[in-house]
């Protein structure tokens, strides 16, 4: 069994990466990015590709009949995407289509798991939004999210593909730099002040995030691999479970656990671009069709930070 | 002012441009098809182009500085798009992505009038459903219209066009012969009787159909045409105001309209595979939306039929 990876080399794919390792029936684990993805795992499980993911005979390569499970994880992510909307298209639109031809390709119906995104939500919409909300949003990002969803769940119905879609809250903490992501604040707001850096929050304290941790995300991923298609139905949508936190709780958190100097480092500049893309996303989302099938949820913003704080060694 | 209708040698096409030759304000009107539009109008008004929705360089020279309205009408039907899978994606999709990049290109946010389908629905969605509602499309056909109803309105938010979205009813009664729209037994089963020929109808009496006559189809593309953009709001799209009728109603109304012997011409053969594909598809839609900015709506089946006979001129 191969396992592919798309954005393989980046913080949640390298981190799956990992966990796949862990479980001995994922013989290879190819990793493709633009990036090439270092010091993962053993050269004769892991390989890293550095490549495009528009590049259809690379795909046609890398997906064979061995290749049993793709976790797509690549995109462009928001800020840019708004900013460059073509490469958006490219990546996040013709990159997927490409890459679900390529499954369609090896003819097995391989699984995927799809990282969509909660930005195909817009906060426009009133009430609590499930699966059955339609999805208007308000960024190229999230359009582009929300078409690729589509031409997952059309791939499955024919039988091409095996997807899994999974909207994704928004990750956090990340560790390494900002990206950008119009949502990289907030990582930021709690990264920087722990590493003795100022952060900037783009956005006014009252704004609601529906976030995620990262190793909540990879359990999640795990359990959308591994469930059975017909669990599914033919709508394949997930809203992955969230935890709806405002900006200011979650500098208070970090108050709660790393103390006053370490928030005092959050320095509060409203950029309106930023506050504008955010305000499209909803705060909170009606979660419970993933509950219902087992994935897991974080239990509160102190201990996502408190996991960061252990995962990276901190010493607070 | 030049107008250019995709489609434009097809039915809707035809009558849509007969529509426009009416006002004067269009002082050519380009119908864009794989075969000629003839006999429609004054070839000083009037120009017939044979040519592939997705041949870039040819909508580059079709959409110019004059393109003021696109009526994008032009696609593979249902049933061809769920047999030719590639065929559906390259025109209902990549056709209408570069549509929209020629209006792109052009510079000055041409008006697009946009024929969606009820197809982006599935039945399976509990209660009645508005453009609030998932779309969850169970065939390649309304998979390809949903992603398309996407960069519709991504495109108009970047100011690249100003789209209206029309989700059409099933079209009846469409003169002419049969073709390979899963819905084509709409027509069927009240025009070849009318004709004195015998009608298939592949789906139970109780099937229920959402449908609209070709006249009110294009009073409806002139008020979406006509429409303020102001009045639409972030989301474009617009369920077209239907009929809600059973395939046995609709029998009824021809026995009404046409007499006994003219119903006795429906032979009943299901055929699964198109009732399948024609259940996934709602029986009614919420269209208050479409109500409230004053679009028409046909008032029952009975004067769709009269319509048609008068309209081809057909003695009962």
């Amino acid at each position: 069994m191969t396992a592919l990876i798309t954005g393989g080399a980046g913080f949640l794919g390298r981190r799956l990466a990992k966990r796949l390792l862990e479980r001995s029936e994922f013989e290879r684990i190819v990793l493709l990015d633009i990036a090439p993805a270092t010091d993962v795992g053993p050269a004769n499980r892991v390989t890293s590709v550095v490549g495009d993911l528009t590049d259809r005979s690379l795909l046609a390569r890398l997906i064979d009949a061995d290749t049993t499970s793709v976790f797509h994880l690549a995109a462009v992510v928001s800020g840019m995407a708004e900013a460059d909307f073509d490469l958006g298209m490219k990546v996040n639109l013709d990159g997927t289509r490409a890459l679900l031809e390529a499954c369609r390709g090896a003819g097995h119906c391989p699984r995927v798991v799809f990282s969509s995104s909660v930005a195909v939500y817009s906060n426009s919409t009133a009430g609590r939004m499930s699966e059955l909300t339609a999805v208007t949003p308000q960024t190229s990002y999230g359009i582009q999210k929300a078409a690729a969803e589509l031409l997952m769940n059309d791939y499955s119905r024919k039988g091409f593909v095996d997807a899994r879609i999974l909207r994704l809250p928004t990750i956090t903490v990340r560790p390494g730099r900002p990206n950008a992501a119009a949502s990289s604040f907030a990582s930021g707001i709690v990264r920087e002040p722990l590493n003795g850096e100022t952060a900037v929050c783009p956005v006014d304290r009252d704004a609601r995030m529906w976030v995620l941790s990262p190793a909540t995300a990879i359990d999640c991923f795990m359990v959308a691999h591994d469930l059975p298609a017909g669990r599914l139905g033919p709508n394949r949508i997930l809203n992955l479970p969230g935890l709806s936190v405002s900006v200011g709780e979650m500098a208070a958190a970090l108050e709660r656990v790393a103390g006053a100097q370490a928030v005092q480092r959050i320095r509060w500049e409203r950029d309106p671009r930023i506050a504008a893309m955010v305000a499209t996303w909803p705060g909170a989302l009606d979660d419970s069709r993933a509950i219902a099938l087992g994935f897991p949820r974080d239990r509160n913003f102190d201990e996502i930070i408190q996991a960061y704080i252990a995962s990276e060694g901190i010493t607070v």
